[in-house]
């Protein structure tokens, strides 16, 4: 039988900030969002926090320093969503779709996420330059 | 009581895109989302479409002349995502929170949205250049 993979919702909304502190307050305020702990992602040199709205994750990313691609996004777009993050059931399943219909993407193979997720980029010039990020859970 | 207005989810996500039917052929072919039917919003000058993705709606917006300020949108930053749009339980208590705390609004009264709501856009330059629609519900 072959699987046929879905979008199960949105994981997270990826947002670009020069100051995180300053971009969470109105959400921390005025929404009364619960913002989580500020981590670091060493690998792309960002800092980062969530904030839960409903079943999906608001995301805000400020670079570190100038080594970051968040800093080179920035420079070039200004604050701004850098990607939308879809959760799916079968990100293997979803590869060989992907491949098939020649849709290219930024890794061939899935890189790890944060909590053990794997995760793939699809070429934003595929998707209107709107950055698409695929996501599996890890099996629990 | 003082009522302390909630969000309850995001309620869709807006991507300018200049061609409506090629932008959601990866959603249709890949992803195998369920694209809505086309409508135009004769007071933006826009062509748009929305794809339930969980409990959130994508929505994609083509300006269908130069007179669009969708048009203006994607001439000064490319195809991007152009707003998130929030689920609020009551706009005009959120209305009364966002003045006390001094944050500017786009427009100072609530405006006729789709389908029954009304909605209100806070002035982006209080939310990192992301631009945040605030949306509320008809009484059911």
């Amino acid at each position: 039988m072959v699987t046929v993979p879905k979008i199960i919702k949105i994981d997270h909304i990826g947002i670009a900030v020069k100051h995180l502190d300053q971009a969470v307050k109105l959400y921390q305020s005025v929404f009364r969002l619960p913002v989580g702990s500020t981590e670091i992602n060493a690998a792309f040199a960002v800092k980062l926090c969530f904030i839960p709205v409903g079943e999906v994750q608001v995301e805000f990313l400020e670079p570190c320093d100038q080594t970051s691609p968040f800093a080179a996004f920035i420079e070039e777009k200004g604050e701004a969503i850098h990607h939308i993050a879809y959760q799916v059931d079968d990100l293997d399943a979803f590869l060989i779709e992907l491949r098939e219909q020649g849709v290219k993407l930024q890794s061939e193979t899935p890189l790890p996420g944060g909590n053990g997720t794997r995760i793939v980029f699809i070429d934003p010039a595929e998707t209107n330059h709107v950055l698409i990020e695929l996501v599996e859970q890890p099996a629990s």
